[in-house]
């Protein structure tokens, strides 16, 4: 493959296109108290975010990339002071990608409830001047949504010309198409669900029961005793990692490989053991268990159907978006099944719909990693909403 | 469903059979030195183990059930003094069921190592007097097999009918068909596997980490501090549980119901949480975490075509029994695939293999349930069996 100089703003590039270079995080803060779905009220927050690409004129070129479990507002790109840390969809978000930044303004926007720098557990409580902890509400993927919205306003952003996500990222697609049906045009939901069913619940419990029953848990409370349930965080991160690969995935790049013979003992032999050990390590070093909580409840709690007694079509009668909805043959956290129950409601509603159910080995992971025709379908969307773009303009401008 | 009385050896049962009845554990000791795969040896060891018909007189009405992760020897049957206490395998064998004792001396035995009776972690180590905890060495499938063929020797068995087991216990019958060959006239192997997949042994070492970074795991003494990691048991309990239901059957039993209305809170809120949660603390409370790691191991362990470079047919060449294989539609734990593997390599040996899958919803646990067709199968079998006794014995006697 080529290498590229980048040159932000330059000449249409190659296929695979080039990074968006050195970005950096902001964050907006609001002081009106956001009503959670939980009954209770936060009465100021901050949420982080980063942007590529330029507004037009119209400010109607905002595309928002919304983040799944551990991801974050660094979706393209990287830091000046750190350049290996990659933004997690920067193979999807930059010039020439597929979301095309020559032609397109991306937010990137750090959940409310998580610890990558917005509001959330490890921040502090103004009313104790101490870390909310295990005191920070439980938060909703409408309240995130709900969050979002207010970031839009302050960015001057009244309609996104697409909301975008993958896993629970594209739940949060499927919320605001439904909760501001006149803030989007398009909605791209990836590997997603229109809920979680008993057994993504199930996964979920355990994982937190891991870290609940870690006796450095403290019941949320570990930052007082200065510690961290990291036993808990690991194994939780380990039974996730799972549900990530398909079974034909793991059988490919693991199998029965042994990293040096059989021990007879109880330290790691085969690689598939170190891959995950090492996993749980990772994530028990950087991530926060009472965000970690707080987000597998949210994914369990998502459920727009819920609303109207299970009827999922009339659920998302409400959006006036068009949609793209992808899903991965190899998905068995979020199967294709899954997706298809969602294009199923849009086409009963007789909304529009595109449906790509893409060939892939990878699993859940898929939506994250380079397939070709993966991208060339998110690439094709893309250029369309910018083919009708002023089409719409015109529409919505009477 | 008629009811029946109990009629030891008595007329032919109805469709279903009824119950073996009062059953007696018993326990074989063996002086003699075990030599285990991992190079030591156990110096004297006794198994637990149960039996129910009558051996006939040519002592070729043998049947030997091999149990599975956290079954006994209790297969059949209940206790005097515990008559709720039935048999894992209650619905299988007894009069007139599928494995009929009014025709087949069915032998239930429990593995070494295991904590329901045979030599294991929680037994007296007569080198220190105290339980062998952490210091009971890792078993393998071919140590139980090796140590079931000294009880038959005991009990005066030269040759079993047929070896018969689900899931680890299939594993076992595997074993017996290639170790013995002329120890067994069929190998009965149910919702097994040829070894365990790179997810397999990714859950199983999920488990594990579960216990033993459970701070009362103590590097498994827990025994000389008097506790037990309960937590760790209650997560590796969790985990395995998903893993034995399909995820049609949980959704099916389950689904997204609620036990009172959503909280927000982390008490369990799905009916799925409590599912899990009770079977967790269940476990906790009957079973020991030494024995757990060391049955995971067995099965991570199991690979009978390690020793011909991964060819299982040239593997299973030795065999000379015939098999029965089933498999289940949505066994996603030891999927058909897994067993058809199984039933390719006995073809390409010209063994005679009889192959079921049986379209079942209960994924892996369907082995243990009342699947009519099911059962149908395995009856089938044994009526066969049965018609060709005395040829095979004929051809056994020269």
């Amino acid at each position: 493959m080529p290498s590229f100089a980048v040159t932000p703003g330059g000449t249409p590039a190659a296929e695979s296109g080039h990074s968006v270079g050195v970005v950096e995080a902001r964050r907006a803060r609001f002081d009106a108290p956001l009503e959670l779905a939980c009954g209770q009220s936060l009465p100021a927050y901050e949420l982080a975010y980063e942007t590529y690409g330029t507004l037009d004129q119209a400010r109607s070129n905002a595309v928002l990339v919304c983040h799944a479990l551990n991801a974050s507002h660094h979706v393209a790109g990287c830091y000046a002071d750190n350049p290996e840390d990659i933004g997690w969809w920067d193979n999807m978000v930059g010039p020439g990608k597929p979301l095309d930044t020559n032609r397109y303004f991306v937010i990137g926007v750090n959940n409310l409830g998580s610890c990558f720098g917005s509001t959330g557990p490890t921040s502090i409580n103004p009313a104790t001047g101490r870390s909310w902890g295990a005191d920070f509400p439980l938060v909703t993927v409408e309240d995130w949504v709900d969050a979002q919205a207010r970031l839009a306003d302050m960015l001057g952003i009244r309609q996104f010309a697409a909301v975008m996500g993958g896993s629970l990222g594209g739940m949060q697609a499927l919320a605001w198409a439904i909760r501001y049906p006149d803030r989007i045009r398009h909605a791209l939901v990836i590997a997603a669900a229109p809920n979680l069913s008993a057994q993504n619940i199930a996964f979920n419990e355990v994982a937190r029961q891991a870290i609940m029953t870690d006796p450095d848990f403290h019941d949320g409370r570990f930052e007082t005793f200065d510690t961290k349930p990291r036993r808990g965080l690991r194994v939780a991160r380990m039974i996730g990692h799972i549900t990530y690969l398909s079974d034909e995935q793991m059988e490919e790049k693991f199998g029965r490989a042994l990293r040096e013979g059989l021990r007879f003992s109880f330290a790691p032999e085969f690689q598939i053991e170190s891959y995950l050990r090492h996993q749980g390590e990772k994530f028990a070093d950087y991530y926060d268990a009472n965000t970690y909580l707080r987000i597998t409840k949210a994914l369990d709690y998502f459920d727009p159907a819920i609303a109207t007694g299970g009827d999922l079509a009339r659920a998302l009668a409400p959006a006036t978006c068009k949609f793209l909805v992808v899903a991965f043959t190899t998905d068995w956290r979020f199967a294709p099944a899954r997706s298809r129950q969602i294009v199923k409601a849009l086409v009963d509603n007789r909304h529009d719909v595109s449906y790509a159910e893409v060939i892939a080995s990878h699993g859940h992971d898929a939506f994250l990693l380079d397939d070709p025709r993966y991208l060339a379908v998110v690439r094709a969307y893309f250029e369309r909403i910018a083919a009708e773009g002023s089409a719409t303009t015109a529409k919505a401008a009477p």
